[in-house]
């Protein structure tokens, strides 16, 4: 389907100075790309709607107890978390990536409650789609 | 500036609905603020500092060449990309999460390329910390 | 619950080399985790007991269709395969470490088929209990 | 010889049920062979040579300290272990595999320390090679 839409020639200009620097091959696949990225998000206000993603843990596993809250929380969740990806940075540091995939509610939950554990140093939750109602 | 994209229909009635949700007079207005916040993002110079991170990709796995090309990229820099969690959500739909560390620029290159590789749904890049020089 | 076993002299005394190379307490704590390792093997041949392991494969993602291959059989089975971590060890090389869980009898099919693909290098199913019916 | 070892109860009980099924005339006779098996692979010499693999364990995070002496272990040889894929089985059983590359004897020490650690039932080392040296 084609349409039209008009925007500023500045925002214009911008817009493909960023396509070409992004390698996308054309204007249209870089803003089919972006419409997608804001349908993700958009969607994660529904807190029944089921989404997948990445919870993105950062802590000091020498911290008194930091792992096992981590754990703990995880295991009462196990069943919408999918698997945990756990990096050894160096000495002190973690990073630890949690596969996840469930409703959007819950998942936001459980990402609040590792976030803010005492021990973390930095999370964040990236949400994508389960890919089921995301056209390509 | 008026320019017209194509997208598949489905997609352009999602926006839409999504545009109407969002409560914007039209659809030029929507897409015009949706490409601010990407070249927003797409600023924001990171250069040489060491990060670690996650790039999490959804994909389905059917769609000609995607996944040669996804392999064929991250094996050019398996120096940064520790290792690549891949969930098989259905029997369509992929979601990858790499985990990443290396310098930002260069992450951020990757992201990118990855993210604009056709037939990839939807991709984000998560910036964390090597948690070197970030206090608990 | 203890009770005594009775083995040739040199064999015991091997024994007792292997317990303190391995780094054990003492001779119960390793003798429990061989009996722990046998059952593990033994239960694998009844074909609907269910297990948890792990299946590893070494490839190289430029042989003409391996991964597609791969992930194709993976997705037909994507409800007994966790999640893939991918290794990308050089430019060629891939390792892939598949966590599965499921009746024995499937695993071993799906192990089979992965390891049988053409450009498989080498592959190996890992099988451990799901930890249920294993006493620490 | 004879020793005795001291065992759970409900390990025991397992293990003469598996004594009878493998058609054992006794219980000793049984655990020679295991030792004797578990010999053999100690034995198995890696030395120098680089290879790649995977370390499966199995434990349930409950018991005292297991996954913190874990943890330590892993991270005081972070730069042989690639990343760590956590499956939560369960409320109290994971499965931890590491990807692992790095000289053969070093990845069997840490293989043999990690299993030998209080708390793990079950635990395996599958090597693999790096895949420079190895045909397809």
């Amino acid at each position: 389907m084609r349409f039209s839409i008009s925007v500023p020639g500045s925002l214009a200009r911008q817009l493909d100075r960023m396509v070409a620097q992004k390698g996308y091959d054309n204007r249209s696949l870089a803003v089919a790309d972006m419409i997608r990225a804001h349908l993700v998000e958009h969607h994660q206000q529904f807190g029944d709607k089921e989404i997948a993603g990445a919870i993105t843990l950062l802590y000091d596993h020498h911290k008194q107890h930091v792992q096992a809250v981590l754990t703990d929380i995880q295991h009462d969740h196990h069943e919408v978390i999918i698997a945990t990806l756990h990096v050894h940075l160096d000495h002190h540091n973690c990073m630890e990536i949690l596969a996840v995939r469930g409703k959007a509610g819950l998942i936001k939950r459980i990402a609040d409650e590792l976030i803010a554990a005492k021990g973390v140093k930095h999370g964040k939750l990236t949400v994508t789609s389960t890919g089921k109602d995301l056209p390509t």
